[in-house]
């Protein structure tokens, strides 16, 4: 983040986490700027989400974000002090309460330890920095192995513009769902109808195509902020802006889910000959989030037979016959004599599952990791 | 099985299992016999599966499992498999081949060892006693830790009829399905429409209340046989039979979920307070298929808050305030305050877990496993 003009970051350590790690972080934008959001479809969201809807998506100009606990399943208590966070750091940055996002991260159930959050914001708030964003990177982070972010410089007839991105996750990961949070900030200029409609888009091909286990948290929430220090752009910029802006989601979404809890391998799933996109997408899905297949994954099992029955269903109650189903790694047909040499490829952290029907013409690409001894043992002790 | 008068049942070493054990079973109504069946929803079923599809499943007098390969992805040849089994049985028991199940369960995508199966079949038929129920059920285990069945004595107004069962199963368990292998016989008289009939609504309540890893097998299949030797049932031990039936599927599911691959603890959830009994059924599904709620009772951790995050999934674009929920195990409300006495209801190996939304009448009942390291293991090491 420390390279994009005009933000600066803190993190810092509030005492949320036993870990003593840090827990609490920062980000603003020093002048005017706009932003976009997209948030969790969980139908019982954190208290933050619940709090951030309540003001303009396009007027964020801040967001102080804690680890440790999620402010979930809180009630109205729990909003309030989602509340209090805001306004803390609003004060101190001569911004309007609304002006400032909220997020929470880590355990569900319990309350904010108010006074430690108040007392890390004006930590945080002495401590911001157009430097501070590996700071506040690593302050974001709950089972994260290790801090997601960067910045970008992004080449367009106008000039070069800055993408900054800092974003945590590896549990709770599903497709369909922003599913993590990530924030990213730029000097671009654009206004924020148009910067609403990338982020969607954007999301929609990077963070809702990622699985790690199937789950969709409460407070995933992803924020773009966009001060306009390096002038506005032509609509042929606007174009390459967003493309860019996708492309850079989609980096930092792989990064996430190659820190899946407790993954081994990072499989992209390719679906295509589905009826329609839909149903490619319900296979992509069934295929990623199923147990039986993860576990195949880690063990690199070449046989496919996990992968067919997930398809199979995927496509219970679908009209029309199922038809032929081939599945191939990194092209290689998962076929008897030809299971030496699949086995071969997924002994590579990354590669292609093809699943080819003959349905129709939809199709669909997903990523998503697999289920080992590390992903039951980060849950089993890891108290939520 | 043994003592379900006028059926013999064998289980016999045809070597498709390197482990050695017992791979074939066969199961025979002596005499006349009707039968009812309910499959698989899976949309690529197994070849045993669209065999005996193409035949009356009231017609059904013997069938034969072989374990240790599932004949499934092997096309219209294991087709040709499955419908040679049950002619090489039916040749030497003096019936009809479309009179002969079939069932194969075990790894996918490799063809059958048609000549081991064949060899095997004599040797069951050879073998054949009323005393061979539990050979029947040994032979037709995978990685089942144990066999399951035995037999009841149901009293009737009319007299004391039986029902024999075995079953196996141990993953790809998922509620809504007919989940697993199970064979009945009964001798109770009853016709084949009204065997069907109560047959599916036992499944229904019973298998289809289960879920190990939320996996839909494409082999599942229940039989059940009557042969009628102890005499019609009047219409009101009709109903009475009906329950009997219900309760000894019920008996042996919950035997399949404790037997969950890797199984430590088996949860009953009990949702009440949905829009509807759909909706329950959505939350008690998306509940006992959660990774992170599975891994939470594995550890024993009393928080609750995973259980909401699943029940936000589940409500995602629900119509209405997704309201308040109370979430509790054997009663005690996981709230901060009683967390430790959660906590020690959770050290039992069975317990309830009971959601209350505030959004209607609807309820929905299950029974789940939860996820282990073993469970990892037995499928990271198991090909399929």
């Amino acid at each position: 983040m420390t390279s994009t003009p005009g933000f600066v970051a803190a993190g810092v350590r509030c005492g949320l986490k036993t870990s003593r790690e840090p827990d609490l972080g920062l980000l603003a934008s020093e002048g005017p700027s706009v932003s976009a959001m997209v948030d969790t479809r969980n139908a019982l969201p954190a208290a933050a989400i619940t709090r951030n809807r309540r003001y303009p998506r396009n007027g964020f100009r801040a967001v102080v974000v804690n680890s440790g606990s999620a402010n979930a399943a809180t009630g109205s208590p729990g909003v309030d002090d989602a509340e209090a966070m805001a306004a803390r750091a609003a004060g101190a940055l001569g911004l309007s309460p609304w002006e400032v996002a909220v997020s929470s991260t880590g355990t569900i159930g319990d309350r904010l330890d108010l006074p430690r959050v108040v007392a890390g914001i004006d930590d945080a708030l002495d401590a911001r920095s157009p430097e501070g964003g590996h700071a506040f990177g690593r302050a974001i982070c709950t089972t994260d192995a290790a801090p997601k972010g960067g910045a970008f410089r992004v080449g367009l007839r106008g000039g070069v513009v800055t993408i900054g991105v800092a974003a945590k996750g590896a549990g709770m990961i599903r497709p369909h769902m922003a599913t993590m949070l990530a924030y990213l900030t730029t000097d671009a200029g654009i206004d924020a109808a148009a910067l609403q409609a990338m982020t969607a888009a954007a999301a929609a091909s990077s963070f809702n195509r990622i699985s790690v286990d199937g789950q969709m948290s409460p407070s995933d929430a992803v924020l773009v902020m966009a001060s306009g220090s390096a002038g506005g752009l032509s609509a042929e910029d606007i174009a390459r802006f967003g493309d860019a802006l996708s492309a850079v989601m989609r980096w930092v979404a792989l990064q996430i889910v190659r820190d899946g809890e407790g993954s081994s391998h990072v499989v992209r799933v390719l679906v295509s000959g589905a009826a329609d996109d839909d149903e490619a997408e319900r296979v992509t899905r069934a295929v990623g989030d199923s147990p039986l297949v993860k576990t195949a994954i880690a063990g690199r099992d070449p046989s496919g037979g996990r992968v067919l029955q997930a398809v199979g269903q995927a496509l219970a109650g679908a009209a029309g016959d199922p038809g032929v189903v081939v599945v191939g790694v990194n092209g290689i047909p998962c076929d008897a004599d030809r299971r030496d040499e699949a086995a071969v490829a997924m002994a590579a952290g990354e590669y292609d599952l093809t699943i080819g029907l003959s349905r129709g013409d939809g199709s669909s690409e997903a990523w998503f990791s697999d289920l080992t001894h590390d992903y039951v043992t980060i849950n089993t002790d890891y108290r939520t």
